[in-house]
């Protein structure tokens, strides 16, 4: 949960005043992202969402942000419009901080995702990642594979007090990584970070994205690979070769896999379990004194990277 | 803020699936009231305040605030009026809490009331206590003069860290108020807790009174001593005779105060500063561990009881 800046009335119709979407009739904070301020604006004009960014986000990536969020948007893909302001601006301020506001989308983030909404999430990442091709922002990976080893080195000797050997099996397995990570791959925009929490259905049909302050240019096949580890194991952590076969499939009839691709997707899901791992440990290590919010436990992608080292068999995806 | 208890998308479906509300669109956990956790519900229907009622709010006095708001908006108060599921009942159970739904009220707590603001506080406020001199319901104040000593000695010897001679400051001041204190002066249903972010504007225009968990029955005129102190001090600290002037001739403009109201309203004053005095210090200190709500500083209300203690003219009240 968040809402780490408060904002007064004063200070929100101030704001406001900037824009062509009438007068303010209500705001709430809410308990959404873990990075950012968020708050529910109603005005004459609808419902936005207002996003106040804190420190975490780097400011200078905001433009990539909200111009994909835009293109998107523009090429018919169900997320968040940036709202412009009188001067065409979609990035502001507001308390001090840099701030945008997006139009509110409905719909639910499912806990447990049925096989079925595995396969619409797949369809609409394969659209996204086809409408991303002629968006002409770049913005580098700052969690990709030559990031991984200096992030692990800043956890330093603590890495064993969350698990015995837990800094020889991630060691062992960037040497894995660094030997096998593929070249040559079709690249384009990625999400980065579509967890469930960040995909909204409506009954079964997906009828959004959001959060998109992960996004990246980087393997598009290996943004599938982190939805194989986020969204196709059961809730009691038992892999489900249903889920990743019905996701791959979905993501297959929008655009289809190389043979590369293909070959390449079971170290793309080692290497994404790694990365979330490797996240989820720092934060995990490193929770302030002051935190609101409890990071997650590493512990769910330390079984993730067990269960991954132990296929030989690729068809277990799905493949 | 809160948020206490998280639900799921299947809880919370399930839940909705007792009332006639249509399909569930989309929640979010909001960042409102500090003893509950508050959810922004949209359905087919509109938009609600789902409250699951956390362990601070006594179980047993749900349905007399329920029952309250719900005779309050019949009567033409703008609150939220409680919605009933299928069976006729307001009150239900989710994640295992009591749970209520409310409609949702459009407006914004104002941070700096206006004098003008603060006329139609009064008039808002007379509005509701006639309004609920019919209303059957019994709450005894849990909060009112015979807890206050009580609750002073259950801070201890404490009470001095938060100021030097703080302790012999209250102990001298309670003995003033249980000598004081008025009897047999008109009693009825009272918010008392009509704090700013308790009150919703629309410009100049109130649009509603929210968060009826401490209302109970008590001196009426008390309820209006609570708003002197929360409205008619500036930013700076200093009193506004002013703004204190217009709330109560707003309020008697719709229901006047009998002389002996008139005479007591100074000795409420003092009492409602000490007893919002008593609670904020015990608050600050039994601060848990795992506190995620920042308890607001008593020293703002030891001002304002020191403050009190030097009128003696009390036309300073606008009365």
């Amino acid at each position: 949960m968040a809402v780490y800046t408060s904002i007064t009335d004063e200070q929100l119709t101030g704001f406001l005043a900037d824009y062509n979407i009438g007068q303010l009739l209500s705001y709430k904070g809410i308990a959404e992202g873990v990075e950012n301020s968020n708050f529910l604006v109603h005005t004459d004009a609808g419902y936005f969402i207002l996003t106040l960014y804190e420190k975490r986000v780097n400011a200078d990536d905001l433009p990539y942000f909200i111009g994909l969020m835009d293109h998107l948007y523009r090429h018919g893909i169900n997320c968040p419009k940036p709202v412009r302001n009188k001067a065409g601006e979609a990035l502001g301020q507001l308390a001090g901080r840099p701030a945008a506001m997006v139009t509110f989308l409905d719909g639910l983030s499912v806990s447990n995702p049925s096989a079925g909404q595995c396969e619409e999430l797949g369809k609409a990442m394969a659209r996204m990642h086809l409408a991303g091709q002629d968006f002409t922002g770049y913005r580098k990976n700052a969690l990709s594979i030559d990031d991984w080893r200096p992030l692990f080195h800043q956890s330093g000797n603590r890495v064993d007090t969350i698990e015995d050997g837990l800094g020889a099996l991630i060691d062992c397995e960037l040497d894995y990584l660094e030997a096998h990570w593929p070249k040559g791959l079709p690249e384009g925009i990625i999400h980065a970070d579509l967890f469930p929490d960040n995909v909204f259905f409506l009954k079964e049909k997906l009828s959004g994205f959001i959060d998109f302050y992960f996004s990246c240019n980087d393997i598009l096949a290996y943004d599938a690979a982190i939805c194989i580890n986020a969204w196709c194991f059961d809730e009691g952590g038992q892999f489900s070769s249903t889920k990743a076969e019905k996701f791959l499939s979905g993501y297959q009839s929008i655009r289809k896999f190389s043979d590369e691709e293909k070959k390449a997707l079971p170290v793309l899901i080692r290497g994404s379990a790694i990365r979330f791992l490797l996240t989820r440990m720092y934060d995990w290590l490193n929770v302030p004194d002051n935190a609101i919010v409890i990071p997650k436990s590493p512990i769910e992608y330390i079984i993730k990277v067990k269960f991954h080292q132990t296929i030989t068999n690729f068809r277990i995806y799905g493949l």
